[in-house]
């Protein structure tokens, strides 16, 4: 694992730029150029990263030689232009999640792979503590799954304010990948069937044409159940931006997972809130899930043995949404092709 | 409100000997003879309350001289035949709830009502003073409701040695009345589709012939969705022996009642529980949700003024139930027509 | 129990007005006149009872004929004058916690009251069903203590606004005396040495002369521990304007009340809030912990038998404050004698 | 950071193992030995590290050549031979906390240590995300400080199971160290008085001679009250094997940390448990605060710049617990004298 990797990370808003401060951190990678349109944020990137910033990852990869991997960290409707040509070009790609909105766009993004290029979907949840602790557990004790039950919920400051495209996605794409990829990854089982239901009242009135709230239930591959619920309804005042809490029902067992709880509660005169894990340790090194994710996956190019949410995991996802959107529409129970 | 009520009570079992114990408590009240055919039962009536004990309504009413009021407490799905004989012989009648578990039953007996007559159906945690804060809160502010999420499940402690019928229940029909009630009474709207999912391999292996678990997902009138989730599987190392959580998400404000946390937290060598609140307050009176039901009961057929859960809402519920039941049948959405 | 009972209240304050409300709803008692001498709490218990409003009991005795029980609601220091009238005319009188702040006028108080009549300090958390069910668990099994530890803190907003009088009080005289009571109630044992440390600097500094926090650590008379904790100096964003957190460790068990956590949470775009129980029962009655506490002491006069918190034990407890704030002065740890 | 680090462990404990797995993971060390005289802890080091394990360091220095650093993992009040030993050899050498247990002792290590040699106390809470996420709060804003107050308590399974020196220790020696380091390392403030008391009834009478619980109260330098509670008399039926609960009042804010919630609640039929974070990470590698003080212990030794507890903090903590246990001998309050 000695070889330096060249990434080059396509979206430079947030999540872009963690991407990009993980790379440079990182003592075994390099970042070698960030894609990006907007303004605001190309000043922002060429400031923190002092790296060539260009419109497209056509124009990077003319102007920077060499390149080995790509993050793509666009919004989530537009993985598939540069992930399709990072791929072509054999460079190994790690994808935000989801894959992608369309079932055609995941699985033009999966089968333009080729052999021997690494490929990954950020399922970041894979990397906090937590899921490992009660995946762990779970497979220790190996005991079949009745259901599972999670609410991964946003307050309306995310699409009103943190997202500009929040109109062109729902709280169902946004958000419920991560809980659908987890359920997935504790139990080993699939989605063969999913009923959703929406409420479209509050956003769609003020302009951003979305559902509030979804509800789904999916019947899994092993006969269990997962019902999700997800939002971008919440009041502002909730102590985190997001609520996530995850349970996990099987034969001999019960798990809650509170995500949002980070342990530590502040009160001041203006209210209560969780303080979230620090973004960096004693010595100043980033820290957290989505960093250790993406350390993982420079490793992974670099040789290291890891085990990662793969391309067609990330299909699997992607139809499964898909499907949860084709019942919202139909008010039917959707069989899942996959 | 000076007259005395004389009131018989149905069913011998826990909750059977919960309503006596209240009635020959209420100093407005006389308990005159209980039905009970098991002999166990029976032993145990005769010696708490000296009254007395025959196998049918019909047989204590040729027995028993004033009677003004009833209290039906026999099993889920036996609740027709007394409250048919009560209500006919113009007696005011308490039916634990479900009010009945077929459509065709909760309409015989909401028929069955003479006018003057006072019937209700003992949806008991609208005496719990959480839900009465929500509601409170809610009214005051008007808020229009998006969402409704409860998770209302028992140990496998109550299908296997509590009930000697849940073979002959389900967790929908068990545990999802209270729930929807709630929804119900919270909201003011009433559901009209349902959708249901469920699994069924633990108690049936066991020779309980039931499901383990149900998930359902009702539109309510207003536009709202209510997801009720349900099952008699959780283990029995569980704080509680049922674990309620109700959460209502509104365009303003977002609630939750954690209803099985007492605020007592007891740890000993063998494991944590919640202490629930005490049977009897410090002058030794009963107390508790179901106690002030049934004195509210009381009192409204001695003449007070209190609002009380309708037969009419009784009908609307079961038929709810029965929705339920026949979407875990067939896979499809149903629409309930009350 | 048949006898009305006619009460007077001293004092027209939040307290004054709260027991007055139950005086006049408690079919058994009539509420015959209140004092109070400031202009715009006169006005409000005025409006809200309709019955005489004078400056001082020596002033409503003269004017109402038939007084058979006071309650003493003035501030905590002004309990004397009143209470003395009241008991050397045989009338019985509660007191709201703590008896005194004077060792010599507990004692005179106690000493004042004659043969026959009813007294009682309001130690309210007595008719908190959570403490009730761990004295109920602790009596049953007999665990020998070996600590208690509670923390009761108001936020800045209780001196600074809700008491005119904070600054002739401390969060020790405020609030320590309803810990302490519990911590004797639940383990049947006195406080015997007290040491005291506390801070002194917001408050203080905003010209609210007072201790902003006190922590206290008694031994008690069965050799276990009792550490307590109170201040005026919590953030006025908590979800509660209390924070009351009350452990008892035993040879066999940890109990842990959250006394402030009522069971339901409300988040809107503005903070986090816990709802508290409604004020009001669903037929429009008053409900709470010092509500059934002013019940029980109509019904104590009226021959009903309850256990009250006597003006021996107020005596007590009054006796350990003082010591405390001793402690507070001298740094030294401090015998109680009682 | 390129020089290979040769470190021995003296102690083969779980701690000493803890730290022997951690060193050898490490790609910048070296396990080169380690010291237990034990039997069974012997085999056990052998089986696990395949290093020479010898009865002391001063044999095993005599049998490896290159040794630069040295890990003292011998019960609390056994570190001074071989912690002299290591510094007198000018090896850096890192202290398991307390640096020791009594003053003499403490100062004698910290009077030891050659200029250029680094030395720690492993106070490992400062590893813990949760504590570093207060601290950079507090810093952030600058809050003066009004009390601190934590309970760390363990059940009595660890001085009657885990610790085979239990007798020779007590919960303040054992639990408080890491407590009151967290007070000091969030304010910046040193303890300048202590009162203590304790209750020795359960484990003496079992046979194992120390206190069940003590109960500490510190002024700080600042003025601030510290109050501290330990016991090892929790019941076994706790959810987690110690309860680690701390709070921070400021002027402007309260904290609270929750340690030992990870996060993840478990619930089988034989009861609750709160499930810890993973030993390893999703590449195998060990993970935790204690691996993270190892790992940066290492790094120090090195050449990183890290900010590390050091001998002269290790001092003041032991002068303060010494003292501490005075105040229980002798019911006074103790002036620290540094």
């Amino acid at each position: 694992m000695t070889d330096r990797l060249h990434v080059a990370v396509v979206g430079g808003g947030i999540r872009g730029r963690m991407y990009g401060a993980v790379v440079q951190e990182h003592p075994g990678s390099t970042l070698v150029g960030v894609c990006e349109t907007a303004p605001a944020a190309s000043a922002a990137v060429a400031e923190q990263f002092a790296v060539p910033v260009r419109a497209s990852l056509a124009e990077l990869l003319e102007h920077v030689d060499a390149v080995d991997a790509v993050i793509v960290a666009t919004p989530d409707f537009a993985h598939r232009e540069a992930g399709e040509l990072a791929l072509s070009h054999g460079l190994h790609t790690l994808f935000e999640k989801p894959l992608a909105t369309t079932v055609e766009d995941a699985r033009a993004l999966r089968d333009a792979r080729p052999a021997g290029v690494h490929s990954m979907v950020g399922f970041e949840n894979r990397w906090n503590p937590s899921f490992q602790s009660v995946r762990a557990a779970l497979h220790e004790s190996g005991e079949a799954f009745l259901a599972q039950r999670a609410a991964l919920q946003d307050t309306h400051w995310v699409p009103r304010e943190m997202l500009a495209w929040s109109s062109r996605s729902t709280p169902a794409w946004f958000l419920m990948p991560h809980s659908l990829d987890m359920a997935m990854w504790l139990s080993g089982s699939t989605p063969v069937e999913v009923f959703a239901r929406g409420v479209r009242t509050v956003l769609a009135a003020d302009g951003i044409d979305t559902w509030d709230r979804v509800s789904a239930s999916f019947v899994m591959s092993d006969g269990s159940l997962v019902t999700l619920d997800s939002g971008w309804a919440l009041p502002t005042g909730r102590p985190a931006v997001f609520d996530f809490r995850f349970e996990v029902e099987t034969r001999a067992g019960h798990y809650l997972v509170d995500v949002d709880r980070s342990g530590v509660t502040r009160v001041t005169d203006t209210g209560l809130t969780y303080l979230g894990p620090p973004e960096h340790d004693l010595r100043g090194r980033l820290r957290g899930a989505p960093v250790e994710m993406t350390r993982d996956f420079i490793d992974l190019c670099r040789g290291a043995d890891v085990d990662v949410p793969s391309l067609d995991h990330g299909v699997t996802v992607t139809t499964a949404i898909e499907a949860l959107h084709r019942s919202l529409a139909t008010g039917q129970n959707i069989r899942i092709d996959d």
